[in-house]
Parts: C-alpha cells; structure tokens; sequence
C-alpha cells in the first residue's frame, strides 16, 4: 500500500473510477452535466493523482494492439493523458485494415512527455523503419521524454533511432536477434525495464508492459485497481503456448521458417538505415 | 491437428501469415506490389481457409479494448472480413476519447454474418441500452448472424435486444447481478458460449473469446499459431489480482461500493427499455 490512510484510499481509487474506462460511468453517468469532465478536466480535480503525459506513436501499417492494449491500461490512471501521434492529422490506417484518428502531430510534440512509446508492426513497420522523417521524430521524442518504450518490433523502430545502444532489451520473438544491430542487448523477458528505456515482447506484451507502468506511476494499489476493473485474468486457450520456448517445436519452427525472408528484409533495411546516418 | 498432412499445414499456415497481423509482412515485403493484396482478396487465393463475416459493432463511448482485442486475433484468419460497424459513417468516439472510423454503417448490415460481436463500456454502454436505433439493429444483427457475442457489458446490450433470453451468459465481474433482467443465467466463466451465443467477461477476456473463436472457426493448429504469433503468454504483474474472488477483498469491496451507483442506474435503465418494448 501506498496509501497513508483508507480516506485517501478511497478518494484515490475513487479518482481511478472518475476516468478509468469501466467505471467512469459509474461517476459520470450519475450527472449527465459531467459527461465531458475528462475533457475538461474536472476528474483531476476530483482528485489530483497525476498527470502524466504519454504520447503513443502511430504510423502506416501499426499493429493497433501494440499500441491499444497499453492505451488500455494507461488511460486508467486519473489525470493521464494518452495521446496518439503520428506523422499527419489524417485518420492513421493500421496494419489489419482500420483507422484511427492521431490526437497530435509531429509537429505538436508536447514538451517533456514522461512516457514515448512505439507499436511494432510487419510491414509498416519495414517502411517506417526506413522513413527519415519517422525514425528523425522517434530519436527527437524519445530522447525528450523521461522514459522511451516499445511493444513488439516497435524495438527496432527505436533502435535505428539510436535510442537502445547499450541498453537490454526485448522485440517480438521472431525479431530479438536483430537487436545487436544497434547496439542493444536481446532479452527474452516479457517486459524489460533498463534505465530510461522499457520494452515489451510481441504484441499482447503491451498490456503487461502498461500495466507494469500504471505500477510505476502510481504504486501497487493503483495498479491491482486497474487489473481488477480490466478483469485482467487471462486464460489462453494454449497454456504456453504463447511463448516459442514452450509453444512446441513444431509451430515454433514452423513460424520461423515463414518469417525468415521478412526478418532477413529487415535486418538490410535496419543496416542500410543505419549506414545512412553515419 | 485438423490438417490431413504437412505439406497442407504449410500452406495453412502460410495462408495463416499472408494476412495476420505480425507476419504480413513476411510475405508483402517480398513484393511492394502486393501490398494491397489483402483488400484485392489475393492472399484468399494463396491459401483459401476461410471467409468467415465478423461484424464488431462500435457506438459513442464503446471500450477500445472490448472491441480491439477480439478484431486483433480474429483478423488473423486469412481470408476473414472483420469490420466495424456503426450507425453512421462519421468516426466513433471511444471511451478514452480516441477515434475509430467504422467500415460500415447499420444501413449495410452484410446477409448473414457468420459473428455478430458487441462490446462494453460503461457511460456509453447506458446510452446505448437506452438508445432504440441501437438496440434494434443489435437485435437484427444478432438473429440475423450465426453466432451473436459480446465483451464486458456488451452483454447488457444483447441482453435488452432480447438476445441472451434463457442463455447461459456473462458479463463484467460488476454487472453480473444484471443478466437475470432479461432472463440470462450468469456464469462466472471467463468465455461462456450457449449454442448460437458466445460471452466474454470484463474487458480483456475479449482476447481470450476470440482465440477461442478462432479454434472453433479454423481449429487448433490455426489457433496455436496465432497465439504464438501475438505472442500470447500473458504475465500480469498481479497473479489471481484480475479476478474478483482472488484479487482480495479490500480492492473488491472498494470497486463494488464505488460502482453501486452504476450499477443501480443500469439495472433501472435496462427495466424501462425493456418495458418500453411491451
């Protein structure tokens, strides 16, 4: 607990419901005047526990649930704001087909973010690693902001942007070989936190990586509130059978045969991005 | 395995990656030109495995996460439409205030789809109960899809449509009092399916019913491959602590007193839609 005593508990958790996606209907929904109180920021009145500023990236070709399973979370924390940034103010389509609108662009960086954090990605993720403007935003907003993460193979994105030099860290499975590339070193944990650095395994990891920061940000007791309103309880159908080291040789071979020739384009894409800086 | 022999289970899989969300680009790297390849139906004709028509519905106020965790996994079925439907065309406004754009509008519900999903929320998930044009298209959606569904308090809705009478179903951990309203048997289970009705507990269990989906709509070799691909081996940072009988009963309690007032007014609401009805 981090909590001094159960009347700041409550009025804490009572903040949390204010703007956490299942229960802020539940304040809400009783003044319908309120409805807008996210936005106005009435709920940070209510009680004040942070404010943190968390830009998302997003680009052509994104895998949403890297990015989505972290907004998840994250926007649970009372006074947060999660934002999504991308490179134009038009709708950002993501790799299985749908769009969502950015909240900012590049050039609408807010100043000090506490949290950057890059989605992975296949092909989009292929282009965007070799797009000068991306990868110059990327370095500009990690290194501006207090802490620079990533889901999935948005790690690779980081890395070309000069941000996980020295640092461990971890990609989707198919991927984490690639990172020596830049100087980082490959972890197999879901979630790896090294300094100013956080990065999370393939894609689902996200929920995790966020729910370890709503941790960070807010203590223990914020974050089992949170788990708790998102039933976080998970029940794969395949218990293992996420994980390539237990998944069975068979999928895991197989998956990795297929990909061979998409991590083979990425790891020239990654030298030739690279090469060009120097 | 439901795959005669290995040289089909490579091609199987090979369908699986032309259209899932990490290894897409495993296979369109290869060839820009055939980057459009999954609108231009292309990939179908790699490996035709399925064409299953899954419509999300999406309304003001919806939880991103109900209805993106399900399209994540299921999108990954080569040759399986998933779209987002909503009563107009304008983008929708998520509970956390981001923008999704549907592909469809109620005007354009497809014949027949093979799964017709609802997400929660909570503000706008009342809203929605009370909203007519809403419940209506539910209802005709649903009777007119093989299978109807829901996350969270999706349920709530199905339920007022009159879809879940006499049905085994759930709901989020707080409103499962309510599913006897419209005459629904509550389950505790994470994922409850009941002949042509499937159910999904609070917010993240929609990733947990759509592997499940998955394994029934491609069987279990598809459905392995797809959970490694989205490398699903969750860990969350609180063991048991996503579960209201485990997570320990001074955050139950807390969230339970918090959320009384929600909960109230819901029940209310679905009693007067339903006596509108009559």
């Amino acid at each position: 607990m981090n909590l001094p005593d159960s009347v700041t508990r409550r009025r804490f958790l009572h903040g949390l419901a204010a703007l956490s996606t299942f229960p802020a209907g539940a304040l809400l929904a009783e003044d319908p005047g309120k409805k807008n109180a996210k936005a106005s920021g009435n709920c940070a009145e209510c009680f004040p526990v942070g404010e943190e500023k968390i830009l998302i990236l997003i680009y052509p070709g994104f895998t949403a649930m890297d990015a989505l399973g972290p907004e998840y979370f994250l926007s649970c924390m009372t006074g947060a704001r999660v934002r999504f940034i991308a490179k134009t103010a038009a709708p950002v389509r993501c790799e299985s087909g749908f769009e969502i609108t950015p909240h900012l662009t590049f050039g609408q960086l807010p100043e000090k973010p506490d949290l950057f954090l890059v989605p992975g990605g296949a092909g989009g993720t292929l282009e965007a690693v070799g797009d000068r403007v991306t990868c110059d935003f990327i370095r500009k907003a990690g290194l501006s902001s207090t802490m620079a993460g990533s889901v999935c193979t948005g790690s690779l994105l980081l890395g070309v942007a000069g941000l996980l030099e020295g640092y461990e860290a971890t990609s989707h499975w198919q991927t984490l070989e690639l990172l020596p590339l830049f100087g980082a070193i490959p972890s197999k944990k879901r979630v790896v936190f090294d300094r100013d650095r956080v990065t999370g395994a393939g894609v689902t990891a996200g929920l995790d990586l966020a729910l370890e920061l709503v941790r960070l940000y807010r203590g223990d007791f914020y974050a089992r509130g949170v788990q708790l309103l998102g039933e976080y309880d998970p029940r794969p159908v395949f218990p293992g059978g996420g994980n390539p080291e237990t998944a069975g040789a068979d999928i895991t071979g197989l998956l990795n045969e297929m990909h061979r020739p998409f991590v083979d384009r990425m790891g020239a894409t990654i030298r030739e991005s690279l090469r060009e800086k120097i």
